[in-house]
């Protein structure tokens, strides 16, 4: 919600690099969001999110069912990664989900939020959808494996990995040491 | 580190309370330290605090075994939880571990850091290992179970848990919503 009002005001260039998180859980061992394999450590998580986001006026629901698939929204936000209106789309998947408890799985629910943005829904879902764009998400993800990637949101900054909401200012600031 | 001097500026009493951290993750399924059961987030883990105390100025090298057992340690820790040389021993303990690389989990060890801080170690370490001592521990980690509790530093603000070195501010910042 806040990255790229935060990465503009720190004079930081930010390129977004959509891929999907379920095939890195499953190499961690996952099968499943780490807030449901760890109930107790889960509703630690959910009431931290919730005080996260009523401290910094962000709409919250905890979504009836979780997770859901982001498959298709993630091979909208691969396709179209460098669209100026991507970063607006993705926010808005976030909030069918996370404040409005919609089914963001269903193509349906996804092509409604296309639209709300003046997307050709059809015509964009057609394209996310063909073998090349599917291939392109895959080769991301695998990407974002081999760069220790775990969890996300992940920021990427040189050769540093900072992960999460908490991190996204240390990573904004982050300039690599000196080399002796 | 910190969170003497934070409870202090923040005008917020800071009360002790020493737990065994092994028990809980067992609840959690965890037979190890998260660090070591999840080796990728585990690595990503290391450079995190690499990076905080960098930045904090806090000393910092990687134990060359980990986890090391904080059994004795935690022993005079919850048996001496009000004295008010105790907050400068938990340091120490932690200092000798992660900056010093030292054998914490040695009596030895932990008789050396009490008397670093002019306490008479045999005296101490003999009061901390009584029948009744061990108990009370114990029972803390028994109690910080039912409050769900699952990692540590956990500080608890009425109702509220916060975990870890990042939600410090946070909990000395908490106050209760009005209920309606």
């Amino acid at each position: 919600m806040r990255v790229e009002a935060a990465a503009r005001a720190a004079g930081v260039a930010l390129v977004w690099r959509p891929f999907l998180l379920g095939p890195l859980f499953a190499k961690q061992g996952w099968n499943d969001s780490p807030f449901n394999l760890y109930p107790v450590k889960g509703r630690y998580m959910w009431r931290d999110l919730e005080r996260l986001c009523a401290a910094q006026g962000i709409p919250f629901r905890r979504p009836s069912v979780f997770p859901r698939s982001g498959l298709v929204a993630a091979r909208v936000a691969a396709r179209f990664a460098g669209e100026a209106w991507l970063p607006e789309f993705v926010r808005r998947v976030y909030q069918a989900n996370f404040a409005e408890d919609r089914e963001i799985a269903e193509r349906s629910v996804v092509a409604e939020l296309l639209e709300s943005l003046g997307q050709p829904a059809a015509e964009r879902l057609a394209a996310a959808e063909t073998a090349e764009a599917k291939a392109a998400l895959r080769a991301q993800t695998e990407r974002a494996e081999r760069l220790g990637i775990f969890g996300a949101p992940s920021f990427v900054v040189g050769d540093e990995i900072f992960w999460g909401n908490d991190r996204l200012e240390a990573a904004l600031a982050w300039r690599a040491p000196a080399r002796p």
